[in-house]
């Protein structure tokens, strides 16, 4: 079944994982201003390693945020058109006292690669790449047209590449668009991913006195923002995880039959995802719904951290003028990001406790998407991955968010392959994030092999 | 009136505000780890300027945190023996970009000095000392027998005084203490500070899932220790502020009605401080009780911070494995610490969410107290102040905690004289903190007449 691209892939595997490492290295953290350099560093890289496969017109696409970095390839006359999408940003690192090796100097251990960014999501993006490079370097040319749009801001709103694909540029028209920033269900079984939860990223800020105040002096006169911030929050979901914003669930179409029926066959142990994934002493959700459901096809609502008063070792007695929550929310359809915006900030005013003021703001927001299956781009990967994995594609959502998957298809009329190789325990946005060597491997081989299928 | 050690005083005051503006640039922060030599070389700064002015086997006590600084003069034969008690040690100065100047850079402004550690307690403890130089020069001697104590634990517990005075070492023998911690009741009118508050200071950390997890793969199912931890804070009071723990009222005291007589004859506009002092949208509280029954005679609960998470800036979209909570509660007499704890915790344990693990760390604690009015200090006391204020004494409480005045009556059997100079508006524990000149001058003179009054 080896092509002549699969095998030069194989061949060049050391090197292929050497400029990963490479890759790896630069702390490409979108959301922090101090690496802001970095991430250009990142978009560089990418934009001369596209030049040297022998893609062509690799630039820069310069905004006020992270450049994205675009190249093509429109030599297979009258082929399908390809638009593959990654980032090259990452999130932040911290806490960096619980990773065991820094988290930009990759390392391998026990079959992975452990390092910020190795399978959220450099490590599919450099798949990517190297699908193509062997295509080329073993044919002289590739199966397919292809444009290739990578971005540095995904983990931070995607602001950039959303203005950019709304203005419809000529250089996006394309067929269909294959975004690898998913995962494998389990390992070794191939997947695609075709449902994406959407989200609304939050700051809530609570405002007593106008200035830090000593508790001892002013307890109980002076309001307290992070006892309103909290009494806030405990009000926005009961402890059956069920969001108390009132309307919240008025938009939510629930799955298929089908599709539960098809959730129900997953290998999918809960009490083993408990163990092993979340290790927590009990998993918590809304009572009646598989885990799957919750997080697939339930909105849920997060706390990330509530900065603000003192947070040093010790103790200080301050009654803090102000405190900040970062909430978010993920989405479902058929629910907006702006309409659940409304209805919580809404919410959040009428039930400010007396005494502070509260200011809701939105950092940034996504919409959720369902992808139809029955188009034959999806049917060339389920046809390409068996090849490659040897079992049949398993169609699974995710619980995270992908909002240009639904500006690809709102605005460029593309449906989305969501291919990707990543594994649920590789800690993506977590400490001792890591990529699985032989998905590396076979994930290039799936991208060539899917390539060959749609052009043949 | 002026005696020859207030003249000396006042011939002397630009020096004095010098020596006390050379301490203030010392960062004596008790509670962090990096400024333990700054907390040494305040003791060292004292130690070596009660020499300096003729007091005698001046030292440090060492202890594993900062050390105490001793000295004494007891040639008063047949006269009464003082414990006079203050601290070298500050309050952490974040937020540091809401100071108007650098916290350990003093500056003069409109008749105030400003600096961390202005008010509390340098101001105050070299105000003890000028009163002894003053004295000393003056007369060549002292009127009654003087012991200094001073410690560097006051902010953050005050373990090691707390020790050294259980273990009532002979060299704290003495009549009563003078303590200057506390303030004026308003600008100009001489106070005494009769009862404190008590307090437990204490951590509340919740621990979920065994890493950080990504919000959009696990919400729904993985529990939320920030969310936990607001609900288990919302439960803690209500917005009435009153607090949720059973069983926490039973041991309060009331204060007499002579004494509510006497509170409501202060001067004192609730709307007036709401405004000036605190600046809230409203005071918050327990309804029906004035704001100095709720500050001063009252339990209260407050939240510091809530360290752990994201807490950058932008958007981080982490399922935070732990979040955590500085809380502390403010105690009335007869409330005990250990009581308080017993309940706070027993209860926090039983309202823990589920999926969650919650852990209850005890960082500090003191006792309240009642200070009687009828002792010889006390009336000598209101005799100095009318001398230099020309103004009856009003005695009040503090809703802070001065946890030494319990132990010096328990442990050494000490009335404590709390005459201290701050005033409300001091921004102690706050950013830019000060202390007003013209309360500097006339607390060394308030002092002078003291001693000389108690020993004459």
């Amino acid at each position: 079944m080896s092509s002549a691209a699969v095998q030069y892939a194989r061949q060049n595997h050391t090197r292929f994982l050497d400029e990963l490492k490479a890759l790896l290295r630069i702390p490409s953290i979108s959301t922090l201003p101090e690496n802001k350099d970095d991430c250009r560093k990142a978009a560089e890289t990418l934009r001369n390693e596209l030049t040297r496969i022998g893609m062509e017109n690799a630039r820069l696409i310069e905004s006020e945020g992270h450049p994205l970095v675009y190249a093509d390839w429109l030599h297979a006359a009258g082929k399908p058109t390809v638009l593959i999408y990654g980032h090259y940003d990452v999130q932040p690192s911290d806490p960096l006292d619980e990773w065991l090796a820094p988290p930009f100097e990759p390392v391998e251990r026990d079959g992975n690669l452990y390092a910020r960014g190795a399978a959220d999501d450099k490590g599919q993006v450099v798949a990517q790449i190297k699908a193509l490079e062997s295509l080329m370097a073993a044919n002289g040319k590739l199966p397919i047209n292809v444009r290739v749009l990578f971005e540095g801001e995904e983990e931070v709103g995607g602001e950039t590449i959303a203005n950019y694909v709304a203005s419809k540029p000529a250089d996006l028209k394309a067929d269909f668009a294959l975004v690898s920033d998913t995962e494998l269900f389990a390992p070794g079984l191939p997947t695609l991913c075709v449902g994406l939860r959407g989200m609304i990223y939050t700051e809530l800020e609570v405002r007593g006195a106008k200035t830090d105040l000593h508790s001892g002096m002013y307890g109980g006169a002076a309001p307290n923002p992070f006892v309103s911030l909290c009494q806030i929050i405990a009000r926005l979901k009961d402890e059956n995880e069920h969001i108390l914003i009132p309307g919240f669930y008025d938009d939510v179409v629930p799955p298929s039959p089908e599709e539960l029926a098809a959730w129900r066959s997953l290998p999918f142990d809960e009490e083993e995802y408990r163990k092993k994934e979340v290790g927590s002493r009990q998993l918590v959700g809304e009572p009646g719904l598989s885990v799957l459901e919750r997080t697939w096809a339930r909105p849920t609502l997060d706390v990330h951290g509530m900065p603000g008063g003192f947070t040093g070792a010790g103790a200080k007695t301050v009654i803090p003028a102000k405190a900040m929550a970062k909430v978010s929310m993920r989405l479902v359809p058929n629910m907006t990001p702006a309409r659940a915006f409304e209805l919580y900030q809404s919410y959040v005013q009428k039930i400010a406790p007396a005494g502070v003021d509260v200011e809701v703001r939105l950092i940034h927001a996504g919409d959720a998407c369902i992808v139809a299956v029955n188009n034959r781009y999806i049917q060339a990967a389920t046809h390409a991955l068996h090849e490659v994995w040897g079992k049949d594609t398993v169609f699974i959502r995710s619980g995270g968010s992908i909002p240009i998957v639904g500006d690809f298809d709102r605005h460029l009329g593309l449906p989305s392959v969501m291919m990707g190789f990543g594994l649920p325990d590789d800690n993506i946005h977590a400490p001792n994030e890591k990529f699985n060597l032989k998905n590396f491997e076979l994930g290039i081989e799936s991208v060539i092999r899917f390539l060959e299928e749609v052009g043949s």
